[in-house]
């Protein structure tokens, strides 16, 4: 594994995309994942980590380490996928990674939501520690449309109420526009995302106000106090709430998953991923009336820059993985040397 | 058409939701609807009523009456259902009312929701100018879960940008459960309803801090600001702002329909309906892996309770519904009278 540019500063370096999945894939499988599950996680990690979505990228490995390590997930799961009706697609994760259970019902879903129009995939008995968008945007590079929710564990505190119930549950969008990447979107039901908290804990960043509270349900600016006892709060109040509802109704009740308050991991020191379940809903827009979907979408997205706006949703990443592609990813030098020890097992 | 109860103050008065039902269907066919398009808008509006939801009860009658005088809506349209595929129902509402298209393909989106374990129905074409929740909240009570999505009227300003392009597009959502009435929420993606705008100023009442913006796109609290040249801000930032997005898409490009700022009712004076798109999705949660749904969401509904909420979303509803089922359904006398000499013609 070589540095393929020049240091910047005294602490970045650059890695390729490729060598950062190899790298990573090493790591999860010296960590107890089969090759196939590898394969696929870093693959998901190092996208993340390429389109600037640090959140997500490689400052999730630990967490995905020792929850290995913990033996609360499966890493070698084998996904049961079960073919229900002519729109709906059922997958038992088998206590794994849900991101290897979309990749092994993603065919059986794809043919159906272009024969019946529209489809629905519910993963349950899974674990997602990643973005979301990775989940979604493939489908809207195919010329679908993708909506996918999942849940996760118990920090969000329902509108209204005194104590958390709700993961910080996320729904991400996907659909294809003529002239240019899908638009895309990620969005957390929580006032922010959980990783973006741990990230500020560990700058020594304050968080925006309105975000949490503390273990005595008082609003705090601190993520350590959020981190520890505390809660988050959803974003724009009884609106994301309900949404935040609906994604534990969706991914959890409806999949056959656990709510985001159901798990108990507490015999399993280290883990970090939420066993709950995913839900996605994906929609063949050649089955509509009118004018072809993607030209359609490429017209809204053309008033929204004709009234001021200067980025989509997902520009930013869109950004990100140009300049990594032409510069490489930049990483922390010492966060790398990490990844290369982890990688020896 | 009598009032049931005595006189509450000196200008409330009460009406049995039967009778609401029959003034407001003479209301309809006077002003030019079908009597199968005024019974369903009659029994829609009158809901709405009962159920507390003023914004979009009576108050929208003048809006309805102008509409109709105005030629902009055909208010005896005949919906042309189109059977797609075996997920997905379109309807040409042919310039009619959207609920309406809604009845006519409701038969065949049951039968293919039941079947393929999802479906989807696009109506185009068509005019909405009521609350969400009706038109999902049936399905709940039949066992099924149902999202759905409307587009409006350019009174929306996205994250980001100077001027409006998105209209006020909510989402609705209701699923069953167990132990009670559905799980019903009906959200609009900007800050507060179009309507409740206009209730406030016909009010004289300030509206939130965060609501909107004047013509000059400077923030007010002053609702006749906004409706005069100004507009409205989505709820949540960025995040309100891509879910309002995604309703664009979803009911306009999706349908066939018209974005929110695609139509020119310049030439018909006293216009109010917005010609848009719908979307509704409907889920058959018997398709399920693990325990049955309703038991599940009430589950949630338990342990949302046991963490301090007072209220689910839609119980204030219930409460009116159950408290005008008993005493009828309290109107302002004046308004009432304006009804009954409506009903004249």
């Amino acid at each position: 594994m070589s540095v393929q540019s020049p240091v910047v500063d005294s602490s970045s370096t650059y890695i390729g995309f490729t060598e950062l999945v190899a790298l990573l894939q090493q790591v999860f499988v010296k960590h107890g994942t089969s090759p196939q599950v590898a394969a696929i996680l870093a693959n998901n990690c190092a996208s993340a980590e390429r389109d600037g979505a640090h959140s997500h990228g490689v400052f999730r490995i630990p967490g995905y380490v020792s929850t290995l390590g913990s033996a609360w997930v499966n890493g070698s799961a084998v996904p049961v996928v079960e073919d229900v009706a002519s729109g709906f697609v059922r997958v038992d994760a088998c206590n794994g990674f849900a991101q290897p259970a979309l990749a092994a019902a993603r065919p059986l879903l794809v043919e159906k939501a272009r024969s019946a129009g529209i489809a629905v995939l519910a993963i349950r008995n899974s674990h997602h520690f990643a973005a979301l968008w990775p989940d979604v945007e493939p489908f809207a590079e195919e010329g679908l449309l993708a909506i996918s929710v999942v849940n996760s564990m118990t920090c969000v505190v329902p509108h209204g109420a005194d104590r958390p119930v709700f993961g910080t549950n996320p729904i991400a969008f996907a659909a294809p526009r003529a002239d240019g990447p899908p638009i895309v979107f990620d969005l957390a039901t929580s006032a922010i995302a959980h990783g973006d908290v741990q990230l500020a804990a560990r700058k020594g960043e304050r968080v925006p106000p309105g975000t949490g509270v503390d273990s005595l349900g008082q609003p705090t600016q601190d993520p350590k106090a959020i981190l520890e006892g505390g809660a988050l709060l959803p974003f724009g109040g009884h609106k994301g709430s309900a949404l935040s509802m609906m994604v534990e109704l969706l991914a959890a009740a409806l999949t056959g998953g656990n709510f985001s308050f159901e798990f108990d991991w507490s015999n399993h020191p280290g883990a970090k991923t939420p066993w709950t379940g995913q839900l996605l809903i994906v929609i063949d827009p050649s089955k509509a009336a009118g004018q072809n979907f993607a030209e359609r979408s490429q017209e809204l997205v053309r008033q929204m820059h004709a009234a001021g706006l200067k980025r989509l949703p997902g520009d930013r990443r869109h950004r990100a993985r140009a300049k990594a592609e032409v510069e490489g990813i930049a990483i922390d030098a010492q966060e790398l040397s990490r990844l290369r020890v982890l990688a020896q097992g």
